[in-house]
């Protein structure tokens, strides 16, 4: 099955973004340190999952932001705009149907991005690997990273990195009972 | 000014408690390594301040816990059983008051612990120093450390340990503007 892969940036406190959505609280920490964990990162996976949210922020942006094939998981999208059709898809499937479906066609490390996508993977205990970014900042409110678990979930943590600018990156595997 | 440290394990989803008050999944950590950091944390400080939740856990213990003198945060509570009464009174107090009266007595280096009490200190920016060992378990709900905020608050980075149980415990100092 494709491994599923979470590479994100939160508060202190845990938040994302803002209420708002804003993100200007986790942009003042994007160094060269971070651009470089992020590309390290990417280089990694072979398939990016985003939701309907992240998907709809990164069509603001000025330039297509992936590399990779990507896939938009969406009840509600139908299809993506013609000048990013060439390198996105949109599929109305559950978190394990959408890793068999990647599967099936190959893909072996999947990075899953967005709030609510990233919580649908963990309620279903399909996360990999946790690779969170703590800004040493409590926002006091916002969109959170973690939702709510039918059961608890426990990672080996793998290693810690800390930067000057006051981020710690931590790399978490499952650890998953044989 | 008193200053008000807090010293705590938190889900990696930010949780101190299951929403029963329950602690299983942090005591599971508490290893020899976890003591030694608590002792040296301990020895730091010069007097505790908890809230009423707080009390009542720790009145239930076989054995006091704290060796220093202990402050009980409360607006019902008016006295505390005899026996404990040479090492521990109630005040009535809000944060800010609470720290005036410290520094009043000569306590320098206070502890401030349980999640209302910790949130109240922080919803006022009256936190001087935070030390969260993360144990690698998603809960999914609970009690949370963190609550609402009338703006940001920034902190130091001053260093972070990992332990060989999956802990990594970060100490972060509060960045104040001169």
């Amino acid at each position: 099955m494709t491994a599923a892969h979470v590479y994100i940036g939160t508060s202190l406190d845990g938040f994302i973004a803002r209420t708002s959505g804003d993100i200007d609280w986790l942009v003042k920490f994007a160094d060269e340190h971070a651009i470089e964990s992020y590309n390290e990162f990417i280089a990694s996976v072979d398939v990016i999952v985003i939701g309907r949210g992240t998907f709809d922020t990164v069509m603001e942006f000025p330039t297509w932001p992936y590399e990779k094939p990507v896939f938009v998981l969406s009840r509600t999208l139908k299809d993506v705009p013609d000048h990013v059709k060439d390198r996105t898809s949109v599929l109305n499937l559950e978190p394990a149907d959408l890793l068999k479906y990647l599967s099936e066609r190959g893909f072996k490390q999947a990075y899953v991005d967005g709030g609510k996508v990233i919580q649908s993977f963990l309620a279903e205990d399909l996360i990999d690997r946790l690779i969170i970014a703590r800004v040493p900042v409590l926002l006091g409110g916002g969109v959170p990273l973690f939702g709510s678990l039918d059961a608890d979930i426990t990672f080996d943590h793998v290693k810690t990195m800390t930067f000057s600018n006051g981020i710690v990156r931590s790399f978490y595997q499952r650890m998953r009972d044989l």
